[in-house]
């Protein structure tokens, strides 16, 4: 992010992994769990360098590159991702994977049930933020990996590096955790709620069993969320009250304003490309992320086995995963007596500030990822 | 507000008064428009103590009392207008109208076209914040009002207010408006255009003709709005993540928490009593709603002629109509040099704080008023 948006790691494909047996938190099994995965940048002779990003709610492998040459389209955290970037892969084995329970390759509800020759639907069963990293840690696993250097991950993406560094102390050094917090908090409990009932609303839904894709509900329920994303400032200074352009749509369920003609937009392009049940199971595994089990247990508990190191980082505009929460994982993390920086940034994008290219975040980033690469090889 | 809400107006009927002719802003013209109103308290001989209540998108003309003895629930504002209370009944003559295009009695597109002998439906004209003031005008002109002694408003009732005070300068002693701003900030015409698509998007709207109304919808729609009136710090305090009680309708569409359980709640219970296409138009004429017109106006310039004394409400945790907004506003109204007091007050409960019954918000209104009451009569 810090060092220039002009190196890629060039054309990329997607790979794919399969997990004979998945046991999930539910205790429920599921067989032949299919992980679709990107990989940049080479593991070095004790593959002591690699870097697990970990995606958000409507992400997938692809985080870097490109799929053909000519392709406009690159990964979606390119950004970040390739030769002298903030997470350069010149010195670091990057491993990209689509969860469980998305429509991105991996395994999830529109895959087809093995067992019944057509698609799981409403029938996968329910998976958690710890399914998604366990199914992660097997691909680890299966690629060699012993520790990773570091698991990175924004929004649902931190949820997934919090587990990482819970369920497998011994796994990973550096956990860095953006936007995100210790558990779903209310409002977004009540965003995902809206956009559950905006899909299966939708009579096309047809209780999960379609051909093709609810559309309308989903991107509707696109919409719901992409608010969330965006600060009131991005939509002062990016749209206002800006008059559509062109022929104007209207009516009293028209457009009238360019912030409208862009919400559709999309919630339409994102109808084409997800799953609506992926989209029902990956917001729900996340309202259900609560590391203190329901007010059971203290965070410093928590985080008592931990080895990790960490870098928490929050943005002041971001009113989804607000500096708030952060601060209740700094503070969990803090008495737990783990090593831990925390950095709230002045970024005005809002909750979608870890994935807008600028170099106060690329900075913090490179920064610790150089010292703990530092100290490594000195060690 | 601030002096209990044990003391009610009792029980209270709605009166109607018809327009024969009225002209929109938009040039078009509507016959026999039906006003919905309630009055309380009574006129003085000079008729100098009349209020005038404006709601907001949800509400009706029933602001106080009851309408059955044993009924169990009171007008809107209850918490607010009654003997003793902030709008005092002992003391002035408040008047309450639904708005043009609502459906709680006054004319909007559920009712019966004249000329068609059905529904307006889609079929209604498109209305503004001024044409629904110009109708409260012609309402409290039939009333023998000269001037009103104040209006008050909060949400959409703060815009009208507002535009009482520019359209009507000779006939507005003193505005209050609370939780609103010189125009419609590009958040909440998301959040509205998110709505609309909830209604429009359900089967059974049928483009405005339906006999029963579109409930999954509609109540969608309310819950989408619902989520800006609330804080998080209520929505923590209210709900946090508490599971929610009893049978757990759950699967990954199903409720976990209680929260959902209530946003429900809401929804249905609005569906009930609201109509379709009033919530299509109303929250239309709010998002077009812009005292500077798309910027061509300075706000010094618009409130060049008012010849009201202003009173500005904001509240610090609403992130809807922010303090930022009503700062604007209070800007423009200092620039005119209208005499004009503006509080932000620390209350919790985000922009529904102006519903709340709490004496914070119930000891700046008395105090205005009282204050402006009592120069009134010495002067």
């Amino acid at each position: 992010m810090s060092k220039g948006r002009s190196k890629s790691v060039g054309v990329v494909k997607t790979k794919y992994f399969e997990i004979p047996q998945l046991e999930l938190e539910s205790g429920k099994k599921l067989s032949k769990v299919r992980i679709a995965y990107e990989t940049y940048g080479r593991p070095n002779r004790d593959k002591t360098n690699a870097i697990l990003i970990c995606h958000a709610l409507s992400g997938d492998a692809h985080a870097a590159g490109r799929h053909r040459v000519n392709s406009r389209k690159s990964g979606w955290y390119d950004i970040a991702i390739g030769p002298g970037k903030t997470i350069d892969t010149k010195r670091y084995f990057v491993i990209s994977s689509n969860v469980l329970g998305g429509c991105g390759g991996s395994t999830g509800p529109s895959s087809i049930n093995p067992k019944a020759g057509r698609p799981y639907g409403m029938g996968f069963p329910e998976i958690t933020i710890g399914d998604m990293v366990c199914a992660q840690k097997k691909l680890t696993d299966h690629l060699g990996i012993k520790r990773l250097f570091a698991v990175i991950g924004g929004s649902m993406g931190g949820m997934q590096a919090l587990k990482w560094s819970i369920d497998y102390p011994d796994s990973v050094k550096n956990t860095l955790v953006l936007a995100s917090g210790a558990k779903q908090h209310p409002l977004g409990i009540v965003f995902h709620h809206l956009g559950r009932q905006a899909i299966t609303r939708d009579p096309s839904w047809n209780r999960g069993r379609y051909k093709d894709q609810p559309r309308g509900g989903l991107s509707l329920a696109r919409q719901i969320s992409h608010i969330t994303y965006l600060s009131e400032d991005t939509l002062a200074r990016k749209f206002g009250r800006r008059p559509i352009g062109g022929r104007r749509n209207s009516g009293v369920f028209g457009f009238d304003f360019d912030v409208q003609a862009y919400f559709d937009y999309k919630g339409k392009s994102f109808a084409r490309r997800f799953d609506a049940n992926s989209y029902l199971y990956i917001t729900s595994a996340i309202d259900r992320f609560d590391l203190t089990e329901g007010g059971k247990k203290e965070l410093s508990e928590v985080f008592g086995d931990v080895k990790s190191k960490f870098q928490l980082i929050s943005f002041k505009s971001d009113w989804l995963y607000t500096p708030e929460h952060m601060q209740e994982l700094y503070s969990g993390l803090a008495e737990a007596g783990v090593r831990c920086s925390y950095r709230m940034l002045d970024l005005p994008y809002g909750h979608d500030s870890f994935l807008v290219y600028n170099n106060t975040l690329g900075n913090v980033m490179t920064r610790y990822l150089d010292r703990h690469w530092m100290s490594e090889s000195k060690g």
